[in-house]
């Protein structure tokens, strides 16, 4: 069996017997996400900024990249790793063309957020217990109804994420 | 005269009175910014996020914005126009692409934020009284060492804003 095939399955298992539960001061809300039992963590909106990017390509999105008090007290201390209850929410529009404000700068320069891809929310959940398999991270994307992506979906996450482990397995830097 | 030049005479003179004073628990800090008085507020990279943008062209930043609670609570519940007292901090940096996140990708599609540009952060401040003159806000712009930019870049500011005014001269929409 190939090591991924072997620790997805892990995880599969894993999430039989766990939930991920969401601290009393951000209920979760709707369905959970499969393998991670992630629920879309009430707030995340009023999280403070970690950073925005663009991703070009069959994304085409921008993106911002939103923490809890865990998630920006790590970044500004320069941590090298997030405590337990860390979350860390990517919010992603479509990248579209502002023909308003082209019209002011008297170019074609200017891109914002547009409507909400299907892959609009994600969030990371570290727990180095529950998600020991998975490098102390559980990972969930859902659209703009609060729906969860499938299985196959969820597989996808933690392989992505690992050319990251130098960085606890976080792409994003934090921006000043 | 020309009534631009008007304007920017009539808000030279208003600066020469009137200094922004910032709510307690915003504390200024640091130089003031020409024409407006206008400090930089305590605690505005904490704010909650309205929404994000890239401009190419001269500028080629990637930029967040983000919002005072006043701010925040009128763009969610849809209002035509400002509070007194709102302030929308818009902060810049220079957009880059990110050799790791494209070696993970497979591709060359992500760009983050770099560097502080000069531009690195700006502020309209709501203030109908104040700046009566220039639509009810007040503007200013620092670098990250937190001088302000000069008298004839804040000249420029309103001005700017102007083919905004149906939507009180700001030209961000939030982003749900």
């Amino acid at each position: 069996m190939r090591p991924i095939v072997f620790v997805l399955i892990a995880v599969m298992a894993l999430a039989c017997v766990v939930t991920y539960q969401a601290p009393a001061s951000e209920k979760a809300e709707g369905a959970a996400a499969p393998i991670f039992g992630i629920k879309i963590p009430a707030g995340y909106r009023d999280w403070k900024l970690i950073s925005v990017a663009h991703e070009a390509g069959n994304l085409n999105d921008i993106r911002a990249i939103l923490g809890n008090d865990k998630a920006i007290e790590a970044y500004r201390k320069g941590k090298q790793s997030f405590p337990d209850g860390t979350v860390i929410a990517r919010l992603a529009w479509n990248y579209v063309p502002s023909a308003e404000n082209n019209k002011v700068f008297g170019r074609d320069q200017s891109f914002v957020a547009g409507s909400a891809p299907d892959w609009y929310l994600q969030f990371m959940v570290k727990d180095s217990k529950r998600y020991a398999t998975t490098g102390g991270w559980g990972y969930a994307q859902f659209d703009k109804d609060g729906n969860p992506a499938d299985e196959a979906k969820h597989g996808t996450c933690f392989p992505c994420h690992v050319p990251a482990k130098d960085r606890d397995y976080v792409f994003t830097r934090y921006a000043p």
